[in-house]
């Protein structure tokens, strides 16, 4: 979510340095939770670190609803950044690489190698686009056990995401906890308040509304770039905090005083708002932000009932993380769900970290969180 | 900028009733602050109650970003809803119109009527569009006082508004302190922060982006109501509270379970983001919405100077209201302008109230903000 480079690590530890993508494919039939299927499905990943012979040290990192699998490392030498999880993925650090098999999978509907609305349907020879199944939260866990399943991983270490991998997270938690050592979820909840389902569907009418966008058949490289640049710039400012961006920007401004009105950039936030959308388009799919978005909104750990029901499912001990500046996903709703566990017997425990980052905190470089992570993994 | 009918009142006024608007047209060219002339002005406005012997009990509504002239009564028995602060205005009110005589137009810069992008120029017979000067508050504000003027009132009783309202407030404070007895402005500030901005900015991409927005020449009967509606979405958000959507929507459905996604509304709080986008369309220009939301991101209270240099000039006592739970003019906004006040020896208050409605809060009658603005004019 948040382009920018972590801070600097505050202890020198190694990285993974070059790393490479895989292709899993698995050919069989995918049903999805809402009953549609597809024929096969690809999950692109990448791993870290190696996995011991009892294949018991195996830690599942899921993506946030624009990351991907990238989350340490560079592919190749000309790699201005290292992946978006960096100074948390590698030797010596909180999800160390000497001591875990690490494996992180774009998610199933994503737009970053694994099968989504942008994928070829193989019975059609055409992108899927519209016809790609309506999605769910538990498809994308689905998917990702199918990807476990293959590296002869029965269970996992852990399981830890924040936000959209918060979700995915619990989702495993509470559907395969018997696969599942423990869990981390970050920066995320039980489910979307009525606020964030109204972002989410403000950014999705962005996208519709532009006419490039052609009920989803759009061509590639002349798609609804408007509509999904600014679904993206609103977006953005909802991953960030007011403090935040008023420490970052202010009122700085780019002023040009003259009389007539040209509606061009006049305050350094605009600008940066502008340069987040220009770079988003580049990298990702109109029709899987929709998608995405959709599956986010429609997660509901309680799926509706009593949390009791929900809670009994899950059997291993979670960590749950809030931030008290993220307004978009709010501590309240990161605490709900461990008070629910606490309150259905279960080992569960909530942390609320003070960082200004807003939504993105989890994104970003902290002594607090990095010490939190390290030591609950290894517990 | 809630379009929902105002809680019935507590107390049994009396109402307004039905009223007309009037059209205050100068001749004279208006010369802008950032250096713009356009050869008249019309301001359209209306009036309730008498205007005394003395000219001296007249009271200065200032409305808000996509608020007009019309603040109380109806114009016709067909008219569905009263004017937008009808609560507020009438005999019996806290702005009593037994008592005051009540002034209310439509901005400079505005589409109901008043001078703005969407009039003709009578220069060119064309609408001035783009070709409408770079505005500020101030410019609002001096038209304003060119109506004033044309009323023969010397000195306004009070003036009064909410948000972009409030900003006029301010300014008419800071600027024409000699022409005022008092001032209350609610859910504003000095400035806009940076996400306020960000939003804002968020709201004209929308609108430009659209292909039909035609670099402002667009067709007025087929103009850029995709990017228009986004804009609105995006903003009415800002207007309401996290709390307020979850206790009115949640995540109450409008569902059809079905393996096709169609992206069609699910959730009742997008029924209803649609509904207010549908609505604010066909009753508000898209250039003029780009004018006003630049004017109120160039608003400073402080010009970037220090703040004691505007304090020194306002002469007269004020009120500043501020909404616990707005967050796009949070409350620590509204109180700095006061404490700069006091600091400088100035006689102003700060009241903070605490209803759920978010920065619309202003607009919904409760029985706190009801006797506060009643005492306070009266006082």
């Amino acid at each position: 979510m948040n382009d920018s480079e972590p801070i600097s690590n505050a202890v020198d530890e190694g990285e993974v340095g070059f790393v490479d993508f895989h292709d899993f494919v698995s050919r069989a039939p995918f049903h999805f939770e809402f009953g549609g299927v597809i024929p096969e499905l690809t999950l692109r990943y990448e791993t870290y670190g190696q996995l011991n012979k009892e294949k018991n040290n195996a830690i599942l990192i899921c993506h946030a609803l624009t990351g991907d699998h990238h989350c340490a490392g560079v592919h190749d030498i000309n790699e201005r950044k290292r992946g978006w999880w960096n100074f948390m993925v590698g030797p010596g650090k909180p999800i160390d690489t000497t001591r875990y098999f690490v494996i992180c999978s774009n998610v199933l509907g994503g737009c970053q190698g694994s099968t989504g609305p942008n994928t070829i349907n193989p019975e059609t020879g055409k992108r899927y686009d519209l016809d790609f199944p309506k999605l769910t939260v538990r498809d994308m866990v689905r998917a990702q056990v199918l990807l476990v399943d293959s590296l002869g991983i029965n269970k996992l270490h852990a399981v830890i995401g924040g936000s959209m991998g918060g979700m995915q997270t619990l989702q495993w938690a509470k559907d395969y906890s018997e696969r599942v050592d423990r869990y981390i979820a970050l920066a995320c909840g039980a489910r979307h308040s009525a606020q964030t389902i109204a972002f989410n569907e403000t950014g999705r009418q962005a996208i519709m509304r532009d006419p490039k966008w052609n009920q989803g058949a759009y061509d590639p490289e002349d798609g609804p770039f408007g509509g999904l640049s600014v679904a993206r710039m609103m977006a953005h400012i909802t991953y960030l905090s007011d403090v935040g961006l008023e420490n970052k920007f202010g009122r700085k401004r780019k002023e040009v005083d003259k009389s007539k009105e040209d509606f061009d950039v006049e305050f350094e936030v605009e600008s940066y708002l502008h340069y987040q959308a220009q770079s988003f388009i580049t990298r990702f799919d109109a029709n899987s932000y929709l998608y995405l978005t959709k599956a986010l909104d429609r997660f509901d750990l309680f799926e509706g009932e009593e949390p009791e029901k929900t809670i009994d499912k899950i059997k291993v001990p979670g960590l749950v993380v809030g931030f008290d500046s993220d307004w978009l996903y709010p501590p309240q709703g990161n605490r709900e769900v461990v008070e629910h566990l606490l309150r259905g017997g279960k080992e569960a425990s909530y942390v609320e970290l003070s960082i200004d980052y807003g939504h993105d905190s989890f994104l970003v470089q902290s002594p607090d969180l990095y010490q939190l992570i390290q030591t609950y993994l290894n517990f």
